[in-house]
């Protein structure tokens, strides 16, 4: 059995990994962490785990965490890097749910995360999480940075045009409407029922701190720079990314759904539908799981791709545990059967 | 492997028994049949079983279902009753989640659903499959009548305080919350998320068909005739029943607490909460589980059980697995180990 | 023009009342108050009110309020009562939407408010302030109370039956739902989208500030006490409130359409609906309506009373404006025509 | 007073009509028709307007409807068509909500809508009423084409950047997000609650009819063809569109802020709002307003433009009110004045 802890379980992603993490057969659960619930029982907090989990939160303790095998941050970024050396040193392993890793440059890191990074000399070794570009150095790596969920569902859905030149870089556009829970469980007045519910409206025009990370995987596939204008909306829900990609074809004899089938054949969480398909986010709500259609309106140089994730699942803990299953040699898909919930 | 059968698959009910079927590791799922959608496979229809089911909607074949080992009806009421007796002659047995067999008189049946009951001699025979009421009788059953899903919520809130004459059977009040989806999945302006979203209303205060059942479940545990007053509600959301139970304590003196834990302490799916605790129906959403607590506002003769389950889950199809797995000898939990979807 | 003042007016009763107010004909609005946004344009924190409202908010200022002729307070229970009695010195009346003075008792105001009142002596002078039941005194009124959105719904209902002596008094129900909005504008966890949507709970079982509140109320219509059991719960969804209300009936041979027709019959803003209708809160969603209706299922002795009204409509700022078109003896319906907002 | 009638009264944009038209104090409300309603009574169905509105709904009658000063069609596509030549030979101006008027080229009409057009004559005369287009034309129209919500949306987004040549117009792209009540108040499982809460999906991205009514309004603004693509979605809420337009510029020094300014600064329903905001649909529920701002993430060559409208008042029954104002010479606003329902 894989010895696991969370440090930050408090969260929707902790819980989320909690929920995925109750059943899954090769690992045992031996530590959750919250400085605020700490003494509290998992299940008073979360109703759900009642009768599921018998866990309590407890404070962080650097010793203890070093005892398992694996470690989950689902903690605020600038949390994990602070602890991450001590543990790897130990010989402890560690996926980061936050940002701390996500970037390579840790001026760029600095620049959108406003503080220094604690631990630069681990950018270079940890491993960005996507599975679908990255599994042989997930295998072996001892750090994992999980990506966000806006640049997964933006990366699946450009990879297979980027890698393949079949579109212009320059002038990419990623129009990306997500749940409210991407915010994160908190209190504030913009995210209550009452203000965001029954409404839509775009944030963070100017910059949104996925940006740097979707356009480094972006120029990754593209081999080169890209251009990219990323734009993401709140929507009236509370799980759910709807990403819809615009972009120029550089070719016009392509047959794209043999590209996109291709790519993806092989991969267990990606699935490609039949072209002039409409994914639904609740198609993947509670699954791992991004679906992807391709659509040429009247068969012109522009090209769309729909995309679609659970923000909490192939865009946080269900990815989380999937990267886990890859390093640990596991069944990429043990613990992650779940069917989508719908309705 | 269990060889399973369902007709009647492109409702709610069905979908959400195909959400757990796939997933259980005793059977195996043969057929699934809807007249309307023959041919078509079933991922096509429900994009969230792509990938995850290789099977397709067939015409409903009497003599393709009598080689299965069970058979699940998740179809309109009415229709269960044509096919059943065949089916048992056949040796197979059956788990109806209409109301076909759930009212032990078929002049009461026929006055709730318009129409003659068309093998009234089998309701003698037929289980009630509430569990946590009948668990003996359902493990040697043919056939189960699975509760409706005010019914289960309703019930189980009231049962450990009637079995015990703890309060007035004559003036009990059940005022329970839906979501829509116990409406089931079809065409109609008044279920449309315009008409139905941030709205609530009661219907069918003169009477709905769930009326008659929960007084036969609640007289049953009651040994006696008992007087309800049960007003349904909608409310804007997808999954979840929210009964809230009034009754007249018949003696001061009782450590109602430790009633509730006594009477469900070996339930696998009730789960007694702590005093004064305020269950919420996304507790459960997804999940086969009744979440209950009880009150008595300043220590008044009035006690109020609050009982949550998913009308889908707990309310239907979850307990139709869970019967399946008694009439067969299985673990009752397999299949059912879903955590509650939450957020 | 009736010069009016608003204190605190950054929650949702504030900006309830300052939609209303500004197409109100009579009516100059002087002042907004408002601590933590003074100096912010209101069309600024408020974009629904670009363009209607050229105000800013301000430090609460008692020489300014008391140049207006009217104050309406929409501050956090507890505020009003320190200013109130200056305003009413100077010749200024109030209208007080939190619940200051709502409770004839001082005492048992301190008992659910948690402080001592700061002006008890004026607790007999202020006038409740629902109109169905006292409008010859608010006409005079220096000061008025004005209800809270649950005792109006649930007072309403009951009135007809409880002047009449139709029911029993000593066991009456109300089992009340409310939208999200009744909880105020507030950073919250527990209101928020992600905890608060898709999901029904109760709350405050034990005891709502409501509480005595509805029991003053309907003791008043009883012409003695009355044994109230409130069960208030939270609906996903942002307005509205539905009370369903049982009682007991005392005689089998009532004309209760009658009764509740010709109660109502020279009401504006209540609106008794055809015997058997099931109102629904969104057609009053923003206007100022309560809308009833009764049922009597299978002729027993329970009558079922069924209330809608805007919690923030006639349940707060439409009935405060329609007490001061009575204060001031204008026209009781002039900027409260609005339709419903429906869909 | 003006008569006016309204044809087609049951779906949302006819129930929008009367909720604004009920306090018009210009007109009387004379007739309202629906084939199906026909003698219901107008507060039986939609019991937001009981008491409002006393007027049943009646069978089309063209002598009567010819009786009016103004007709309003809020019928399906190609109903009007087959009685506006009558109703103008009589006098009768008419303002159409639907699609018949709006294109001028009737083979396109035909392609698009599967129907050869009634009376193509009359699309030449036609006025398309968008009053920030077309002010004047409209003054003097016996035929106003009320425009669609999308094109409504996106038009007075792109406008100031088309006519003044600031963007290259042959690579427009217009991302809409649309509130369930644009497809209209019907009978269809893809719109019920259970199926389009808690998701967001495109639709149409192939084509969708309005592609063609929006093209047309940008060549006109840009003085020559553009090229457009345009994609739908539906968003789990009930009213609201928010259109994300996207360009590139064609010079970088511009001072869009001003541009917008200027191009909108007499229109009294269009609210430009400070460079860097994000307005938000809720924030013109109910009103007709479209709000806009622009965004030039890191000082690029893109533009992008957030539009938002509520479909059913500026996107469709306000703007025909509008409409109808101006072609009588009355005050642009009246009966517009309501502050959009926020929260």
């Amino acid at each position: 059995m894989i010895r696991v802890g969370i440090v930050g379980g408090t969260g929707y992603t902790g819980i989320e990994l909690l929920r995925l993490l109750v059943n899954h057969p090769e690992i045992s659960l031996e530590i959750i962490t919250s400085r605020g619930e700490a003494g509290r029982h998992v299940g008073d907090l979360f109703p759900s785990l009642r009768r599921k989990l018998e866990l309590s939160f407890s404070e962080p303790n650097p010793a203890a965490l070093s005892a398992c095998d694996v470690i989950f941050f689902a903690t605020p970024n600038g949390f994990a890097m602070t602890l991450v050396p001590f543990l790897l040193s130990e010989g402890t392993r560690v996926i980061d749910l936050a940002a701390d890793f996500r970037l390579k440059n840790p001026d760029e890191w600095q620049q959108w995360y406003g503080m220094p990074h604690a631990c630069p000399e681990l950018l270079a070794e940890a491993v960005y999480g996507l599975p679908e570009l990255n599994r042989e150095a997930i295998k072996n790596a001892r750090l994992v940075a999980n990506p966000g969920c806006y640049p997964t569902a933006v990366t699946l859905g450009f990879l297979p045009l980027l890698e393949r030149d079949c579109v212009w870089p320059e002038s990419l556009i990623a129009d990306a409407k997500s749940g409210v829970s991407g915010a994160g469980r908190k209190a504030a007045v913009e995210t209550s029922l009452c203000e965001a519910s029954e409404t839509v409206r775009a944030y963070a025009v100017a910059g949104h701190r996925h940006l740097p990370e979707i356009r480094q995987c972006l120029a990754g596939a593209s081999r080169g720079p890209v251009g990219l204008t990323f734009v993401p909306h709140l929507m009236p829900m509370i799980r759910g990314i709807h990403a819809t990609l615009y972009a120029r074809l550089r070719k016009r004899d392509l047959n794209l759904q043999e590209l996109f089938e291709t790519r993806f054949r092989a991969e267990p969480f990606v699935d490609v539908m039949p072209a002039g398909s409409h994914p639904e986010t609740r198609s993947v709500r509670g699954a791992n799981f991004c679906r992807l259609a391709w659509h040429r309106p009247q068969d012109g140089e522009t090209v769309i791709v729909l995309s679609v994730i659970d923000n909490l699942g192939k865009g946080a803990a269900g990815q989380a545990v999937q990267n886990m299953n890859i390093m640990f040699g596991l069944d990429e898909r043990q613990g992650l059967e779940q069917v989508a919930l719908l309705p």
